[in-house]
């Protein structure tokens, strides 16, 4: 069958659910569960593959699984990613749908990852059999914590026979009806480290039988500030932020210790090697400089998320070719600052993580992460689509 | 009546004394309150007055009170003052007598200086017909605090009639049996501030959106240390502490705001104006440098403890020459780092504040303010005749 | 007549002055004349189109003058750039041409730029009247100092009638036989300061009695680091330097006045505002937290080389189809970290500048603007090549 | 013969040189010589000697020397100081005797201390047979540099045989006709350091291929803030200045090295030991934080200057009771902040150096090493006549 017919065939069915898709989000929505505690949303999901008669099959330590569409025809396999964890924030919006739940909130947009998901997986289900090789849905937990879900599902063996894998994020930055997209290095690989200075403690009026931990934490902070500026190519990307200082104690006496957390950011490996040794050359010195000790636990965890070129190439190409009313703008987004688990499975496969603009309006600001994050619902359909397009002219 | 005879009268009643000294102070040991919530300490030590047939007089808004001894003879009026807070600490001494309050402890002494006091007045008032002029013995409140419990009596017109005030503290770090003096500029005035630091908040992957408040702090603190090391006189005292860096948050987001918290010590009153004058010099350069703002409370309190050089003459000598045989050592401490509210009478009359050596033994490090602080109970009667020597001397 | 037929006869005529080429890049090299002093330097070129019959025309105030090769037949004016001005550095190479004046060296290639173009030149205004439009020549002085040459040619009309400008530079650190490019912007734009910090001198034993400039200078370049590392987008590029720190005075004074230079290096001209905008803010909390003034000389000099896209892919399109049998790579190099004052040309008109591999050997390391840089000679002929090729085909 | 006739005699008699000690200063201040330099200033004052027929006798690698005052009776050997040097620095006063010395001039009163010295002396030698013991008239070169004049005469054996040694300054901070003393330490020591940092050099543009050495000396100055505001007791006394950053260079240049030029002061051998600790300490940790070396040449030159506390008794007593009528003020002045190698002399001896006042006017600031110091000449009978007293007091 040709490709032309097939997406034709693809499109209706799915606009045929396109009341069902919202539905689902919104359950996904007013039921949000944090990472690695998303239990009921698993069991949620899987009900309704099992309702349709479609196995699920778990993968990793997490809630984790995945399901396989076999179309009996020889060919490749692709895996098709969507997360289905919340965030610990307290939802700000007044919604009908609004959560449930206190202090969890799908804040990130993982509740329409997984609801358009749904409804593509049971499309392409429905007509495996005109397609070739096949397609396993990965649906992962935990993607906004380190280590996050991808990894443990890909030593569980998740990748096993895959050829390449996809993966999309709703966008609240970009106009509802744009797709964006980058080639190579796409998202920021990260590190996270904590970091305490030990001094000693004493009273305010005799500094000099201390070791201020607080006069060391600053220094350091200061310090810091040079990985970035002296020691990065100006045309590389990086970030290093202290994101919490930790010396919460009295007026009249001097801080023993002090817990500093930071994050770094970076788009090539040999940069986080080199900032790393930066930090712990830093810390090195400031124990010289102010007679005190440091203990760090040094995270280096997510990958820079890596696009494929020609997978992306073919993806974006498939999507243009698709001619999706929805779709008013295809464009190269740029590289993208946050970091993303989809990266470790771009380490492992090449891969292609494409953008969904889902902006409610031209200049709203409800960014990701925030306690009014909102999208427009109608990019959920436009993912499905855009997804659908790409895998069949994959597959096809 | 000689003061030979009088003194030799004293001393032999404080002797007969010197066992209910040990038990008033070990019972304030065991039932220690808080500053300014010190209500049965204060009705203990008025009942034990009362019992006596002795008055009590109300002074302040806290639970501070006097008792007036009249020699009904002319001459002077001295303040002996004694105050009776403790501190919001967890006892960490196995003792019979320890704390039965949880985190409150008389870790600082005024378990001892109220009960040698108690005792002192006791006797003092037996004799006072053979004296000449006036004693007010002063129960102060919330010493450890900041208003303290001083200036609040004083407002109330607890110094109105008086000539001149004497203290006492007992000193965990000079030998039982030794008494410490200084002269002029004895103890450091002081001045806290608390500082907010106000910046935006944001995404640790992109700090150009963000005004980072902790490395607003951090610059401030290394800044800080410019203020002793180069505005202030190297023959000066002074010292600027941050005591607290509460800037507490996550890994990935960009810290907001910053509250620190800061304690400053000087031995003269220009050498205050020039150190507030240069931390917010300081706070105004960070909000250009790093465009963020601040919100500063500063509360300039203790004033430096001057003692009278004629009074603390006349204490000292008076002491020497009582020939008291459990003193071994009288002598010339120094200045000491600590502020003490006491400093508020000698702002308003010329005082004497000096140091009954309680160390327990040879080397014995058991700090004020520390949870196993410890005092060697030999130093209560001490403090009584010493006092006791300096009222005769100076009333006859 | 085709192109290629053009093409064989110019490649022919360049292969027959591929001796010459080399020689007049010897001599220019033997007498290196430093920016805006390039009297001599000037002559000798001039007096080499005047012995061919070929006038010479002055622009600006420097001794900057073009050549204009009318081909008499309608086209476009197309404008070639070189630049040959020497910097003020001691050659350390043994050679045969070594630079015969002290303390000037031909460091960065400008020598070679200036020979290629001469012969180039000669070329093209003999096969002239096969061309369409007309070319103009560009022999730029003083590119290495700012302002340099280029803006003011400009200012005299030096642009005057042209539609496009073509620049290229040798590059030691690409091999011999490679040509690099890039689009959009190429080389970074810079920005240069002086400060002063002006504080109050003293005895180094009374620090209270001054106002240390020493301190508030280095204060200064600790707070600087922060506009990179927190001001600046990660995907953005910029650097702050401060390259000249002149404090020097004795032990025991302290330091009146300190005079800080700084290079400022960007590819956004809103960058470059956020920059200079974020260094005049941190100088003024400097101000603030040390009691100094600050007197600052804020020169924005060169702006970011842009590379007109689509000039540039039918330059690099030329150069491929010209099929020069010396060059055996065309890669996209990047941006490169130095700025170009070439950046002036396309700042007014569309232009391309693009890179001319020179490297000895391979590994070899002679950089620019050392006293031991060498440049492969075969370079010249290569530029020449390309260089016709490119205008060739732009014209016909 | 009593000590009051005697008194009476030595006062007449310089009384009676009144005018000598004058022009003997004026012709030492015409013709200053620097620390070292002194050979002519020398040879001037021994001819002094050798005209009234008193012999002198050099002492150590410099041009210092002394006179040997014997009064042929048994008693103590007594040790007078006065240094000789002058200072590079080009007068700005305009006086009859102004410096003949192009960027030399005496700008801080050591031909003041000749003056009267050699006026003392002859004195003293015309009476010496009415005295005890002995005494030694030190003149000493080099005074201003480090290290001294002292030191070498010391190790030469200038001491041998001396009980004590008393040494004078003028102070233009002081009203004339004034003395002020202070006991024990009495100004300060010092040490001198020259610390290099050593990165790599590069290009500003590329901060990432190098070291940046203004960066590191920088954040070296703001760490050394710390060593006073945070490691020393702020009742002790202490300042770490740099005096001199050595890091010019060019805009467009990261500066390979930098050279720093430190000062320390101290009233405690201990505190100096801390500072020395600390700096190298901090020096250690800028290596690590910016991958730098460093190199550092520190020189631990004046001791604390320290009376002994009997001897300055006695000094001040003899003055006292001398009741010189030029003299309307005796007063303990407290300690000052420059250091003096004199300081040498009372590390090896029981010594006392005291101050003569010589301020030319009320209010008037003519400070010592700038270039419009002056002296109220009555200053020199009043240090001739106050040592005098002490001398005689002390040897009868």
């Amino acid at each position: 069958m040709k490709i032309v017919t097939l997406e034709t065939d693809l499109m209706s069915k799915l606009n045929d659910s396109s009341v069902e898709i919202i539905n689902l989000r919104r359950y996904l929505h007013q039921h949000p569960e944090t990472s690695f505690h998303e239990k009921r949303t698993s069991e949620y999901i899987k009900n309704y593959y099992h309702d349709l008669g479609i196995e699920t099959k778990n993968f990793g330590s997490g809630y984790g699984f995945v399901v396989d569409i076999d179309s009996g025809n020889p060919g490749k396999t692709i895996g098709l990613r969507a997360d289905f964890d919340a965030l610990s924030i307290q939802e700000k919006n007044d919604l009908p749908f609004k959560s449930q739940n206190a202090v969890v909130m799908h804040a990130c947009g993982h509740d329409g990852h997984t609801a358009y998901m749904m409804v593509l997986a049971k499309t392409l289900y429905q007509i495996k059999h005109k397609l070739h090789g096949k397609i396993r849905i990965i649906h992962q937990p935990a993607e906004e914590v380190s280590p996050g879900g991808a990894q443990s599902m890909i030593d569980a063996g998740v990748l096993d026979g895959l050829d390449h894998v996809i993966g999309a994020h709703v966008m609240s930055s970009m106009p509802t009806g744009s797709i964006g997209y980058h080639r190579a290095e796409t998202q920021t690989g990260r590190a996270n480290f904590t970091i305490k200075f030990i001094g000693k403690g004493g009273h305010a009026s005799m500094p000099h039988l201390s070791k201020d931990a607080i006069v060391a934490g600053s220094y350091f902070v200061t310090a810091l500030q040079t990985v970035v500026s002296r020691n990065i190519d100006p045309f590389d990307t990086a970030s290093v932020t202290i994101g919490s200082f930790d010396g919460t104690g009295s007026f009249n006496a001097i801080k023993e210790s002090v817990e500093l957390k930071g994050d770094v950011r970076i788009m090539k490996e040999s940069t986080r090697r080199i900032i790393r040794q930066r930090i712990e050359k830093i810390a090195n010195g400031i124990c010289d400089m102010f007679d005190v000790k440091y203990e760090i636990d040094y995270d280096d965890n997510y990958p820079v998320l890596f696009n494929d070129p020609d997978l992306t190439n073919q993806v974006i190409k498939s999507v243009e070719n698709a001619n999706i009313p929805e779709i008013n703008k295809i464009f190269d987004c740029g590289p993208q600052d946050p970091s993303e688990d989809f990266a470790y499975f771009a380490q492992n496969r090449p891969s292609c993580f494409f953008y969904i603009g889902c902006q409610t309006a031209d200049g709203a600001n409800h960014p990701h992460h925030s306690p009014d994050f909102l999208m427009n619902e109608d990019c959920l359909i436009i993912a499905a689509k855009a997804m659908g397009a790409a895998v069949l002219s994959y597959l096809n």
